[in-house]
C-alpha cells in the first residue's frame, strides 16, 4: 500500500470548501432562514469541515452568495457567536472559533491499526473487506459508554505511573544527558545491556550487541519486512495471526501464506510442504501466548520448526509480546532460547508489561544484522525516544521489574478467570472458548451457524465491542471466531460486557429459531 | 542505500567463534603459557568478541584443544576470574562475565547520523567520501577529553528537567491513559491542538487536523521523501544544506540538485532555470537560521520562492528546527505563514527547544496529506511515544514554554557572542565567520588555501572536534568551510576549543610558509 500510495504522487490538495456550499436553504419548510444557515455552519464547524481559524465571508458577501437579506446572515452569525462557535477577530473579520467538540483522548485499540482512520478515498480497499468493520470497532472504543473488549492494552491500574514517577524524581536530573539527549540509533547502551541480562535469564545467550531498541514491535516487523521482503515475496504466517503483522506484510506488497494452528501451535507438519514448494522469505510466528488464540507452541513443534527453518535456510521472526505474562506459574522460554544456529529473529516489547506510550520494544538478532537494520531504521527514525528507554533501563537496573510483572500476572490471571466465569454464566453452552495460560485474550468459536459479524452488529446495539476473527485470517476464514481482551476492562465491565454479548447471542439464536420455524411452516404443504 | 541493502538479502550470519582459535601460543617467547592464554581470552572478552554469558570449555577440554597441561588452563581461568572477566556458574560451567568495559552513554552528535557507526562492510562507500571523517568526528565527540563543537544539541543545562519533573509529578497519574497508552498515529489530540495554537501565534493559520506528530524531524523528511520521491527522482536543496536531509534523499535513491545561497538565503534567481528545465519533486529549504549557515532568507526571496513553487506546482518542504531560537529580538515568521496556496509542507521539532530525547516533532500539511502520510508512518512506527507527546503538550498547555524559550534565547545568544569573541581573539584575521541571529551554529570560511580536512586533522591532535563543510554540499564544494556549534559546550570549553583551533590554524599557516620558502629555495638556481 505504501508502494501504491508512493506511486500515486498526488499534487498537493487544497482544503478550502466554498462556505456557501455548506448551507442548503429550503425556503418553504417553515424553519427560519437564519436558523437554516446556523444549522449548516454549525454542522460544518462541529464536524471539523470548517477548521478553527477559518475566516467566514462578511455578512454582506455571504448574504449576496446565499441570496438572502444581510440581517438574516447577521442573525445567524450572532447565534453562532453566542454558541461560542465563531468570533469576531480584529483585522481578520469573523472566524471559526473551534472545530471539534471532541476532547476525549482515549487510546485506540492496540490491535486495530490506527491508520485505518486515515484512509484516503479508495485506499481502504487495499486493506480488504475488514477495514470498515475495524474502524467501526475502534471508534466505538473511543466512546466512554462502550464496553470495549477489543483493545490489547494494559489495564489502566497496571500502568507503571508510580515506578516512572520514582525514577524520574530520583534520577532524571543526573541522567539528563542519556535520558534527554540524542542516543545511538541502536538504543541506549544501558538498556541494551539490561535487556541482554534479562534475555539470558530467559535462556537466550546474547549480549548487548545483539539487541536493537525499537519504537514498538510494529517498527520491528516493518524493518525486518522492508529488509527481507520485496513486493511479490511470500512470508509464512499462522492462521490465525496478529493482524498488525498481516497488514504490514500486505502494505509492503508481500503475500502471506497461512499455516493452520491447533492447540499445540503452528501445524509444523503442514509447513514442510510449503517450504519445499515455495520460497517464503521468512516465517512469522508467535509461539508463546499467541495473539489471538493464546496457544503455546509445544516443545516438539518448536524443535521441528527450528529444524525445518535450518534445513530450508529460512529465518524465523518470533513475536513474543506476551511471553512474560504467564499464569498459573507456567513459564515458557522463548523459541529463541532453543536456537543454536541464528535462525530466529526475536521481537518483544514493553507495551504490554509496562506501557504502550513508552514506545520501547527490542529485536534480538545477529550483530551484523542489527548493524544493517540500524541503517534502515535511521532513515525513518533517528533513534527511539531516549526518555522512555532510560526509564525502562532504570526500572530494570533497580530490579523493579520482577515485582511489577508478578503483579501483572496475578491481575490478568484474575481477569481471565473472571471472563471465563462470566462466559460460563451468561453464554450458550455451545460456544467454544480457549483457556489461555498467559497473554491478554480469549479466542472464542461461536455456536454453529452464528457469524461473528452478525454478533458484532447485535452487540454494538448493546454498546459492547470486540474484534471479529476474519482480519486475523489470511485464508479467508475466521467468520465464526471472535477475540475478547480481558486485560484492560475492569472486572465489572468484563462481566457486564460478557452478559451483553450473551444476550446478543441468545437474541440471534431466538430470531433464527423463529425464522427456522417460519421457513419451515412456509414450506409445509397447505393442507 | 536502503534499496541496495534490501536487494542484497543476506542469509543470517553466525556469530560463534571456536574459542581455542582466540589463543595463539608461542612456546619460545618466554611468556608463561597461562599468561598467553589469559591474554588471548582477555582481549576477546574486552573487545566483545566473546560475549557476556558465553560458556568457556572445561579446563580438561580446553587443555586438550590447546595441547597444554590442565593446570595451565586452570591458572589462566583463575587469573581471568580474579580480574572479574569470567566466573563459575552452577550448572553452566565457566562463563564470560562481561564483554565491554564501555560504560559511557554520551550522545552522538545530532547532525552526524548515527547510522554511520553501523555500516556493514562495503556499505559506507555508498555514503560518499565523508563517511569516515564523520564517524571519526562523532567517535571523538564520545570521549570526555575532547571538546566537541560538532553536535547540534541543546546545552545540558538547558534540558527541561525541572519542567518535566513538574508535569510528571503533578499530572502523570491522572493523565496516564493519554500519556502511557496507545495514541492515534497522527498524535495526541491535545498536543496537536496546542501546536496549532502556537503556529497560529506565529502567523500560520492552521488547525489540529493539519498537524501530524512525528518521532523527530528525520522521520518527517523520511516520510515525505518516501511519499514524494522514487529512486532517480530529483529534489532541490540549498548549497550548503542540512546533511541529514541530504543523506535521507540519497538513501532513497533520489538526486539532490543544489541551488547556491548567499546572505539572503537561497539564490531564488537561479532556481527558476532549474524548475524550467527539470522536474524536481520538491524543494527542501531551511529559510530561518539555516543549518549550517545561520542565514535567514529575505522577505523578497520568500515571496519569489512561493511564486515559483506555485507556477511550477512544486511543493516546498520547510525545515524550521531553529525558528524559535532567535537573538537580538529579531523574530522571523515561518515561510509557511506567507503560504496562501498550500504549497508549503512545514516541519519543526522539540529537539532543539526542549530535548532530543523526547523524539517529538511535527509536520504541518493539508489534512488529506496528513491522512496519507499517517498511512506510511504506521507501517514503521504505530505512533510517536505518548509520554513525550503528553509532556510537551502539558508544558505548552500550562504556558511554560514561552519563559523556557526566552531563557534559551538569552543563553545561546551569550554563547554565540562568546564564540565570536574567542574567534576575534585567537584566530587569524582572514577567516570569514557569519554572525547568525539565531540557531546553534557558526559557519566559517578558512583562510585562503587552508582546507577544512587539514584543519580537522590538526585540531584532532588538540582534542577538539567540529564538522567540515563537505558533507553539507551536494555540489562537491565546502572544502574550506567548517561548522561550529556554540549551543552545547560550556563557555569555558568554547573559548578553549576556539583557542586550540586557532593554534592549529597558526601551525598550518606556519608550516606552509616554511614549505613555501623551502620550495622557493629549492628552485633557486645553485649559484
Amino acid at each position: 500500500m505504501s508502494q501504491n500510495a508512493a506511486n500515486a504522487k498526488p499534487s498537493l490538495p487544497v482544503f478550502t470548501t466554498p462556505i456557501h456550499s455548506l448551507v442548503t436553504l429550503e425556503r418553504t419548510n417553515g424553519t427560519p432562514l437564519y436558523q437554516q444557515i446556523c444549522q449548516g455552519l454549525r454542522e460544518a464547524i462541529l464536524s471539523g469541515e470548517l477548521a478553527e481559524g477559518t475566516r467566514l465571508p462578511t455578512e454582506r458577501a455571504f448574504a449576496r452568495e446565499l441570496g438572502v437579506n444581510r440581517t438574516t446572515v447577521m442573525n445567524a452569525y450572532n447565534e453562532l457567536a453566542s454558541e461560542g462557535l465563531i468570533e469576531g477577530h480584529v483585522g481578520r473579520g469573523t472566524v471559526v472559533r473551534r472545530s471539534y467538540s471532541v476532547d476525549s483522548e482515549e487510546p485506540f485499540a492496540s490491535d486495530v491499526p490506527s491508520w485505518l482512520f486515515g484512509l484516503a478515498e479508495g485506499e481502504d480497499a487495499l486493506l480488504g473487506p475488514d477495514a470498515r468493520v475495524l474502524s467501526e470497532i475502534a471508534s466505538m472504543g473511543e466512546r466512554k459508554e462502550i464496553i470495549s473488549l477489543a483493545a490489547g492494552t494494559p489495564a489502566l491500574d497496571m500502568l507503571p505511573t508510580t515506578l516512572l514517577n520514582m525514577v524520574f524524581a530520583d534520577g532524571l536530573f543526573d541522567a539528563r544527558q542519556s535520558a534527554l539527549g540524542y542516543c545511538p540509533v541502536e538504543g541506549l547502551q544501558s538498556l541494551r545491556r539490561e535487556i541482554a541480562v534479562r534475555m539470558r535469564q530467559r535462556g537466550v545467550a546474547i549480549d548487548l550487541q545483539h539487541v536493537l531498541i525499537l519504537s514498538g514491535s510494529t517498527q520491528g516487523i516493518g524493518l525486518i519486512s522492508r529488509f527481507l521482503l520485496r513486493p511479490g515475496d511470500e512470508v509464512v504466517v499462522e492462521v490465525p495471526s496478529y493482524l498488525g503483522a498481516i497488514n504490514t506484510f500486505r502494505a509492503l506488497g508481500a503475500r502471506a501464506i497461512g499455516v493452520p494452528m491447533d492447540n499445540e501451535g503452528m501445524r509444523v507438519d503442514l509447513l514442510e510442504s510449503i517450504l519445499a514448494r515455495r520460497q517464503p522469505r521468512f516465517i512469522y510466528t508467535s509461539p508463546t501466548f499467541h495473539n489471538p488464540t493464546g496457544v503455546v507452541m509445544s516443545y516438539e513443534r518448536r524443535k521441528r520448526l527450528l529444524a525445518l527453518a535450518r534445513r530450508y535456510q529460512i529465518p524465523i521472526l518470533e513475536d513474543d509480546a506476551y511471553g512474560e505474562i504467564f499464569f498459573d506459574g507456567k513459564e515458557t522460554q522463548p523459541l529463541k532460547a532453543m536456537d543454536k544456529h541464528e535462525q530466529v529473529l526475536y521481537l518483544s516489547t514493553y507495551s504490554k508489561v509496562l506501557a504502550p506510550g513508552l514506545r520501547v520494544a527490542w529485536l534480538v538478532a545477529p550483530s551484523t544484522m542489527i548493524e544493517r537494520l540500524s541503517l534502515h531504521k535511521q532513515v525513518f527514525d533517528l533513534n527511539t525516544n531516549a526518555l522512555g528507554q532510560w526509564a525502562v533501563s532504570e526500572i530494570l537496573r533497580r530490579g523493579l521489574m520482577d515485582a511489577h510483572v508478578q503483579m501483572l500476572r496475578q491481575h490478568y490471571q484474575q481477569k481471565r478467570d473472571c471472563m471465563l466465569q462470566a462466559i460460563a454464566t451468561y453464554w450458550p453452552t455451545d460456544v467454544r472458548v480457549n483457556h489461555p495460560n498467559g497473554g491478554f485474550h480469549l479466542w472464542c468459536r461461536l455456536p454453529k451457524d452464528m457469524r461473528a459479524r452478525t454478533l458484532l452488529r447485535e452487540a454494538a446495539s448493546e454498546h459492547v465491542a470486540f474484534v471479529i476473527g476474519e482480519p486475523f485470517h489470511v485464508d479467508g476464514g475466521g467468520h465464526q471466531h471472535i477475540r475478547l481482551s480481558f486485560a484492560s476492562p475492569e472486572e465489572a465491565h468484563i462481566v457486564e460486557g460478557i452478559r451483553r454479548i450473551g444476550d446478543a447471542m441468545h437474541r440471534i439464536q431466538a430470531r433464527r429459531s423463529v425464522r427456522d420455524e417460519e421457513t419451515h411452516s412456509e414450506h409445509l404443504p397447505m393442507v
